[in-house]
């Protein structure tokens, strides 16, 4: 993860917000994984796993809740 | 997920704001696994197995956590 | 789930949002499994599962948090 | 569950807080599973299994948070 | 768990806090697992269990957020 | 973990922040499991087990959370 992937938390658009805490549960998994051939390898796995996607679910939930947060749940906008 | 899904966090009421928390659980599944046809494969066993539906309630209450801190837990209505 | 289930997070007592986020931990199994003779099989597989009794309670935890938030604690009664 | 076992969610200590959170773990697990004699053959299983004793952990722990909170942290002790 | 074993949320240090998150982390084990002797053999399992270490680590994190909201997050220091 | 290896929460950027959250996850792993030699063996058996990955990453979330917190959510940077 070289240069800079997560300038700021703030995102114009909920959808925008959602599509970031997508990718803060990626990469928490590319670190501990570094392997881009081995990390495909285990996506034709987990993407047919009801169970992992459900699991990466919730990851995603949890990083919404800071991502929300952080945008003051664009309430504002 | 083309287009707009996701405009604001905001509800009219508790049981709208937990359907949007059932959305936003599923989406993130669809973003993993974008074949429509593995996701109805995959739901045929998951609807019966009793720890993927908790698995998929747990996410719901992330999530509702989240849109209901947005909306402020519905408190003035 | 037709009707209004959720009219609101307020209640009287801890007790009552006790009860409440048991009933919000159950909603969303209903919703993704709507046929209630399967629902009634797999009770009869996860209840003497004690993972699976733990991982309800978690799921009842998460909302508990939510809807004792909601109820400032019933700090005020 | 009869009769009033949660009045409220304010405690002396920290540690009567931790309790606490312990009991509302529990009582998930016995408002879903009614049948103590059931219960005890459960516990007799998961006191000997690591998982299930860091699940039933990780339940006391998101309890305690709302305890936690409920108490402002006991910081005006 | 005689005696007073949680005076305070309150450390000096992040890294106390960490340290304290630790603690409570097992306290629910030893509660659920009172017997000194089943938990060292359990612990000679899951000490070796990358998914259970992973699920430890999981419950220092949830007490690790108590702790740290508790102390303001340091901010003062 | 002895020294000094949490001396604060607060972090210049959020990719600052994310990369302590994933050292705060690690931690308590090793201080479950003290040995690097057996600590290397896990990891190269959980580096490819989705499962694993993931729930490295869910850790890592719930860190993030708490960093995200202590640092208002780097808004006013």
């Amino acid at each position: 993860m070289a240069g800079t992937w997560l300038p700021t938390l703030l995102t114009d658009t909920p959808q925008d917000g959602y599509a970031l805490a997508v990718k803060l549960a990626r990469v928490a998994v590319k670190m501990t994984q570094a392997d881009p051939t081995i990390r495909e390898d285990l996506r034709t796995v987990y993407e047919k796993d009801a169970g992992a996607l459900i699991a990466v679910s919730s990851v995603v939930a949890t990083h919404f809740q800071t991502v929300a947060a952080a945008n003051n749940y664009w309430r504002d906008r």
